[in-house]
């Protein structure tokens, strides 16, 4: 056995009979033997096929090697490993800490038949893993594999619920536990190491082995980055070190609810004075219609041609102006494709600005019952002109924020203008067309301003996109596809560096016979009163949902809780600036503060509100008592100002409206959080 | 190019630069390059979970590797072929005209951690491919992978109907399209040959490449053995030649209906009364309870202890003697499990003939709310000790048959007394469970006396099992599971060397609100008519199920049927004569007289009953019309005389008791056809 470097902040390779084992800053990253190898080749070829952003994926596996020989050649602070089978393949694995470091490790495949790769790094059975972008199922992902790949959500991602089971056979639309529009292959270790793979190609992490991780990496080649740290805070600040940060919010963020309305100029006055009139602090007017309908089965859709229309919405311009005369923004919405029957496709396609199909022919996606043309963001031109649109038919007409939708359909038989593979461009599209928004508010000097929100990612959506949401629930209370899983999404999210989300109040999807009930969208409300940002949505068939001015009762319940979140408004607004500042999220895993507390790691559906609130929303229908857990420490029921020292479980009483919030009684904010008893 | 042998029966292998081709009497066998390599080897770690028979089975793939190297060395009339993949692995693979004349492939792999076979056998796109045991979802084979594995069927086999959907997600019961009792590794290609693997480990045959079929073999060897023929019917001949026939069947199954009954002496008397006294043929009483029952949540359940009932059957004894006189033959049950909790299981603990658990416990298996230990049939004391209880318990009592019960469900975990892995004795369990019983006839005297019939099956249960039945149908009109799933179950099995063939007549399977209709009921006995053998069964839940005796028009409608039938016994006796002596199977697809119609390839629901009937059963609700398709012949309606040439689709009217039937006017048989219209 011979150690081959002893400095501590250096990786150190120890060399055994028959293999190796990597350590890095004290934990163990790999370990190799004949018997157990770490790495393998092989090649397969995948079969993925798309409707309507939901992908099915799977791989002719025609081979899989373990490169079982292993031989190690020092390389100045680094090894260069050779691995072989035999003569028959080998493969490179260079390990060496990088210009920032980082632990870096690069693989790349000798042979060009093979494009697949799959890396064992090593793990303890006790260890707790968290991230891979955005999760709805599971928070800590030990236990599972997670497929990477950015898709629609699924309508119903539990196999066993009858929602699912419909989706899946009536419109060939269900999900499963690891369908998200923002994956990741970047995960936290408990061991308190993050590890990134640079790479945007398919990858499936499977934790589910008790003694290491299995990444298998659809591409011949890959990098890994390693970096430690003492705390899971330092950790956080080190991943966004890498990965980039979001700036922090404009500040009429703060300010209330955001009401998504669709119907026209007028439609929007009254409901805006509606909900003004009854006391709803309202922020902004969200409408997502402002370039005209089209009516489909599935419900009331965005007319994709990224203009104002001026029947549905007259005078929008003067109006924009006179509402934020009053401090309401107007957000409207955009994505990244163009409804090939209008004007916009039309151009696009005229200076050849969409992806291709095989022919060489513009490739037409099926969005359901209408098609869009996809503008290639690969193409600068294309890139340029389609920033140019936001420019001017957005940000010119007075928007002052907008849903960026969508970024998940690139499907994998397009031809790119940048002639990378469709299969390794699909995941990073979501991050391109964030960057694409990004740079039309910098170019404009309305970062700061203007708020677009994204609910599709991938790494660079750290840096590019400014706000998540969590995409489409279910107006249900499913733990999988309802009110439940917008938590752990959120906080698998800020283990994967993006601290800033929220969801549509309500959720969206009615569909098979779901319809959202009051109690629902009350419940969401209150919940999203301790989110970073308030935001209704109708849904997509509103005249079956319980809409925020259904009856009296519901108005004066958002009047109640836009109060309690403009209240909390420079808190929140600390607790962002610290996310921009350092990459600590604003909603946090509990762990994040109470490390020693191993039940904490368990914990999926409450977190962290900034650092001195604790909020566990109610999350089941009918339920007017709930169970938490508070970690040790000193805690104040906001509604009842009951102290608890925490470290165990308890029920507390859980009205509708004072759903389960607790801030820590050495808050420099004791007295703001005191003062929500009052409302 | 060079070709190593010339003799049109004899082997041909084709050296290329890069490769070989096998040719066996000019079908193209394997095709094997560098590039397209015919050969994989591999290790991988099965992970096999049973629960009541249904199984879990996921293989945690360790490696595949291609063989890209092949060298070639003559060894007789066949080969050595050598295959390497650089020094890193081997394997050999022998190719060899065997002591009767066939093509003999064998595998070995070289190293002791690889435990899986991946063969690529060539293949033509437009190849129909049938056999692989008894199919229920597909008769055509080709475009899905067959896992081959025998387990309960499912409760609903396919993942879109709710039922399966229920029984996945309520019971873990649902099933898949491949579920089969009886699955074997025998195919027939349209190139007229056949091809099966000696060999009882999982498999996966996979026939969904245009131009190979992938045979995936969860072991470190196999033999494959392939012959040719000019027409089908020569095929089958070779095949059975080779696996084995089935005797004809006792002369009293063609006397009429097989009634299953429970509930005791006088119960069986009394419906047995009843239906004779309505006029129906009624040639035995099935008792499954003769042992006595147990109730559970899923319905009543047969006392696992087999032995006489005296207090639920009394005077059974005389009441045999008796019913015999009177033609009606009595059939019982067994399976080859104890119950637990009753005295066989106890004598078997005693002698040590039960399967062991790892820790060398007798292993007893959950069935539903009661466990069973497992006769070690490897053992030859338990396998004599339990021939003897059929002797004894069965056949001494006067028993002229049983219902063979189960054999799918030896867990993997088991210890056997042959020192065999029971992942590799699961599938040549049901063969050695239809030895028992066949040998226990055998040395009685019995064969051809007594009827056992059996729904698992295996390599074997060709010569063993004497009927086969077509297990758990649910009591509905699905596709997948209910009456219409038996024809591709029957004819599927008649490709694989199995020609005798019935089913439960209305199902058996009840659960999730599935309820037995008076009008299923009927058109079963329909169809059953023009199977060899008619059998009713209550269900699980009885009293959800419309029975035989549960109206005056049902009692009627038996007593037509079983005339038909009876009418029909010299005709279905000669068949069956001719299965046993060139295993020409009974319920025959319509490609083996018409193999010049293409479109007969593809029917799975309509068949040949012997040479000269031609039967379509109406398998949809509320039908009284029914579409057909009817080969170029001469066929004239059994119900209305009239005269088709064929060639082409058909309608025709359907009233129930009037099943679509045709025979050919050329038939020996025609005048007792024509006299079907009388009754």
């Amino acid at each position: 056995m011979t150690s081959l470097q002893s400095d501590l902040s250096a990786p150190e390779l120890i060399l055994l009979q028959d293999g190796f084992t990597l350590c890095w800053q004290q934990r163990l990253i790999l370990r190799h033997s004949a018997e157990a190898p770490c790495l393998w080749i092989g090649a397969g070829e995948a079969d993925i096929d798309m409707f309507r952003g939901n992908f099915s994926i799977k791989d002719r596996l025609n081979e899989k090697i373990a490169l079982t020989t292993a031989s190690v050649t020092q390389q100045g602070a680094g090894w260069d490993i050779f691995f072989t089978r035999g003569d028959a393949v080998n493969a490179m694995l260079t390990i060496r800490v990088d210009a920032d470091g980082r632990l870096a490790i690069d693989v790349k495949n000798d042979s060009t038949s093979h494009n697949r790769i799959w890396l064992r790094l090593a793990a303890q059975p006790e260890d707790h893993i968290y991230g891979c972008g955005e999760q709805f199922s599971y928070f800590d992902l030990r236990g599972k594999p997670f497929p990477l790949w950015t898709s629609e959500q699924g309508v119903g991602r539990n196999k066993q619920t009858y929602v699912t089971w419909q989706a899946d056979c009536k419109e060939n639309a269900g999900g499963d536990y690891y369908w998200t529009f923002f994956p990741q292959p970047t995960f936290v270790s408990t061991q308190k190491y993050y590890c990134h793979v640079d790479n945007s190609c398919y990858m499936n992490f499977d934790f589910s082995a008790p003694d290491y991780h299995e990444l298998a990496i659809w591409e011949d080649n890959a990098t890994l980055r390693f970096e430690c740290a003492e705390t899971y805070i330092d950790l956080l600040e080190k991943l966004t070190g890498m990965l980039g940060r979001q700036p922090e919010l404009p500040e009429w963020v703060y300010d209330g609810v955001t009401l998504g309305i669709q119907g026209g100029t007028e439609v929007c006055q009254q409901k805006l004075d509606t909900m003004r009139n009854g006391g709803v602090k309202v922020n902004g007017v969200w409408a997502q219609d402002w370039s005209g309908i089209r009516m489909t089965s599935f419900g009331k859709r965005v007319m994709w041609n990224w203009k104002w229309n001026s029947e549905l919405y007259p005078d929008l311009k003067n109006r924009i102006r006179q509402w934020n005369r009053e401090g309401v923004q107007f957000l409207s919405y955009i994505n990244p494709y163009v409804a090939s029957d209008r004007d916009l496709c039309e151009e696009a396609a005229r200076h050849g600005y969409l992806a291709k199909d095989a022919a060489g022919q513009d490739y037409l996606v099926e969005f359901g019952e209408f098609y869009g043309g996809v503008v290639d963001l690969t193409n600068p031109e294309a890139y340029a002109w389609f920033k140019e649109v936001i420019k001017k038919n957005l940000i010119e007409l007075g928007c002052n924020g907008w849903m960026a939708d969508f970024g998940e359909y690139l499907p994998t038989d397009t031809r790119l203008y940048n002639g990378v593979s469709a299969e390794i461009m699909h995941n990073a599209w979501p991050a391109l067309w964030a960057k694409c928004n990004y740079e039309a508010l910098e170019e404009s000097g309305k970062l700061g301003e203007i708020l677009f929100f994204m609910r599709a990612g991938s790494t660079g959506s750290q840096k590019y996109s400014v706000m998540m949401w969590a995409g489409d629930q279910n107006v249900d209370w499913s733990l999988d596809d309802g009110l439940a899983s917008v938590v752990p999404a959120a906080l698998s999210l800020a283990m994967t560096g993006h601290g800033l989300h929220h969801s549509d109040i309500g959720g969206y999807t009615t569909l098979f016979g779901m319809q959202r009930s009051k109690e629902l969208l009350l419940r969401w409300c209150d919940f999203s009163a301790f989110t970073p940002m308030m935001r209704t949505h109708e849904g997509n068939r509103p005249g079956d949902n319980w809409q925020f001015d259904s009856d009296a009762e519901t108005i004066a319940h958002f009047a109640r809780m836009t109060t309690v979140f403009t209240t909390l408004k420079p808190y929140i607004k600390q607790a962002v600036a610290q996310n921009a500042r350092t990459g600590l999220p604003v909603m946090r895993p509990l762990f994040l503060h109470y490390e020693d507390d191993a039940h904490t790691y368990r914990l999926k559906y409450q977190y962290l509100f900034g650092r001195d609130l604790l909020v566990a929303p109610v999350y089941a229908e009918d339920c007017r008592e709930w169970a938490l857990y508070l970690p040790q420490d000193s805690w104040i029921n906001a509604w009842t100002g009951e102290q608890h020292c925490g470290g165990g479980e308890l029920t507390v009483e859980a009205p509708i409206g004072k759903p389960p919030v607790f801030y820590r009684a050495d808050s420099d904010w004791a007295a703001l959080f005191g003062s929500l008893r009052h409302i």
